[in-house]
């Protein structure tokens, strides 16, 4: 197969985690004859600083002639003290995002068993648990009217789904559903808003075409009470933007290393996969950044294009890695093993 | 001192839980020399069914009488299922918030020592803590105009905050963390939301006049892991009405039992206290509700009307009993002890 992949990688630790991704997929290529290409382009903070803008038109276009993204992470620490700066790095990915058409987010949550210990949930809660959250991405809040009135003293923003934005998220995680556990839960407030309330209806009837899958309904709130609780009983989890954004972060601490969580953001036509952790400016060219989200991201990428032999190959050799304890300070403060070291030791076990 | 107490005990155990509250009010009253006098009405699914109305008028008005509201729990599992039903009975407490003008809902979450290993959280994440969440509870989405067009097919929720609703419970907030560690923290979603950005800009410039409070901002995603990997960061949280729904609930079951935790809910003109657990209806009628959630309700009453002693003798009964094991089965599933015999207890050691 041959792939053309845009690589934006970003700030911070993002070009450092993303070269390992590259090393990844490349060994895969050489394994597996495909030819994957790939072309760089800037996004985020650094692209405000070489362009003024978080997402240059260049770069968009790249992505939009591309067959998928590789995104590395964005942010630097002097835009996070003014979120109202008239430029910032997170409009350059909400426009992504937006232009790229990828209404759906997709992050898998696991307790790696080596990794429970570093958990803050006790082992007992935490076993078994292997969810898949699936976040609107395009729709909601975030994409909503703002208004600010003329003296600054009234905002608004404005939360709208239509019940094609729903549909076609709910088609892709009942689809998801059904290769799993089939349980699919809504996540909503529909006793209070009049958006959750079309979700449920919505997702309820196209629920009757996947009648293998069970269907039920969670308050986000008590969402975010279950998902310390209990959180081995969900399969996937179907929400809308805002509250997938606060849900899915929250999940991300379960498995006891945000340094291990990839995501898949799919559309119709285009579609990024990322690691979900930030920039980490801390640690910017320290080359102790773990890059094994970015890694498991580019196998969801091969996923996404069905080479599920070759996804697998780099999920063993990052288990590999976990196991032969191949790994960055972050998973074990005793381990002296720098980025690339871990790229390069699951770069040659594939 | 004289108290007029309006009584709104709800559905499920609510009414179970409240009598212990008042057991034990009447109990602070002899020993401290104060005439507390209750009044009942209907809320909720109970009032559904006597009247139609989950807030009927009469309710309404003794509550508007009174210089305080003790609350129980209202739902009934008839109206779960069935979110777009025409009345509901959450529609009841989100009417009572607003008449009742209770735009501050204040939840202290403590680590009790001895139900740590209840915790879903390894003992060492949750030593030390001890926070108050500053919820906006009159505002925002849960407010705002809400739409559905004819079709049904496409809905809208909208967010809005004026500086005024923001102000006066930044206020609160500052005002609290004075008497306690002095660090607040904002809630909010300014990488995204215009509401955010004016929050950001309305507290920060209220922090000017409390210079001894530390003031921080924490996006919600973040804080909904910051809650898990290290509650004892925060001192008081302040966020606005759909954050704080989430975000309280989650921080909720870091103590280990939902049984235990109280809120106050205040405005300008009106107070109203409730324990923050459901109307549990599994549990109903069987004498085995927890009642100290309600009953530290009623403490954060007296602590209102400045009776810090009274409240004291309250929170010391609790802990008694606690330290002592009269405790319901969700504690301590071999503590055979009952509602009632909770609040027996407790009244009695005042
Ligand atoms: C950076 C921010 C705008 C973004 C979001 O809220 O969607 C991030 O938190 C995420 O989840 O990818
Ligand atoms: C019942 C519901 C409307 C309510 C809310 O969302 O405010 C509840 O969850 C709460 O937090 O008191």
């Amino acid at each position: 197969m041959n792939l053309d992949i845009a690589v934006l990688s970003g700030d911070g630790i993002g070009p450092e985690v993303t070269k390992q991704a590259i090393k990844t997929l490349k060994a895969v290529g050489e394994v597996y004859n495909h030819t994957f290409t790939f072309k760089e382009a800037p996004v985020g903070a650094i692209a405000i600083d070489q362009t003024g803008d978080p997402l240059p038109e260049k770069t968009l276009q790249l992505c939009l002639d591309s067959d998928a993204v590789l995104f590395g992470a964005i942010g630097h620490p002097k835009y996070d003290n003014d979120p109202s700066a008239k430029v910032r790095p997170e409009q350059g990915l909400l426009k992504l995002r937006k232009s790229l058409g990828l209404f759906t987010n997709i992050r898998p949550i696991k307790a790696f068993p080596t990794l429970i210990e570093k958990s803050p949930l006790k082992e007992e809660r935490i076993l078994g648990t292997d969810l898949t959250i699936y976040r609107e991405l395009t729709g909601g809040i975030y994409f909503g009217e703002k208004k600010l009135n003329k003296e600054g003293s009234v905002a608004s923003d404005l939360c709208e789904y239509s019940d094609y934005e729903i549909e076609r998220i709910a088609h892709l995680a009942f689809k998801a559903a059904r290769t799993r556990r089939k349980k699919l839960t809504l996540v909503d407030k529909a006793n209070v808003l009049e958006t959750s309330r079309l979700w449920r209806k919505v997702v309820t009837n196209i629920g009757k075409s996947y009648a293998d899958v069970e269907l039920d309904f969670l308050f986000v709130d008590n969402a975010a009470m279950q998902m310390i609780l209990n959180p081995s009983q969900f399969d996937v989890i179907l929400t809308e933007n805002m509250f997938g954004d606060i849900i899915s972060d929250e999940g991300s601490v379960i498995g006891g290393s945000i340094g291990l969580l990839a995501s898949a953001s799919v559309g119709d036509e285009n579609a990024m996969f990322e690691p979900i952790h930030g920039s980490f400016p801390q640690a910017t060219g320290k080359n102790i950044a773990n890059p094994i989200a970015s890694i498991l991201s580019a196998a969801m990428l091969l996923e996404h294009f069905k080479l599920f032999e070759e996804a697998k190959a780099i999920n063993k050799a990052v288990e590999k890695a976990l196991e032969m304890n191949v790994v960055t300070p972050d998973i074990d403060a005793d381990s002296k093993k720098t980025t690339s070291e871990v790229g390069n030791f699951i770069a040659d076990y594939i």
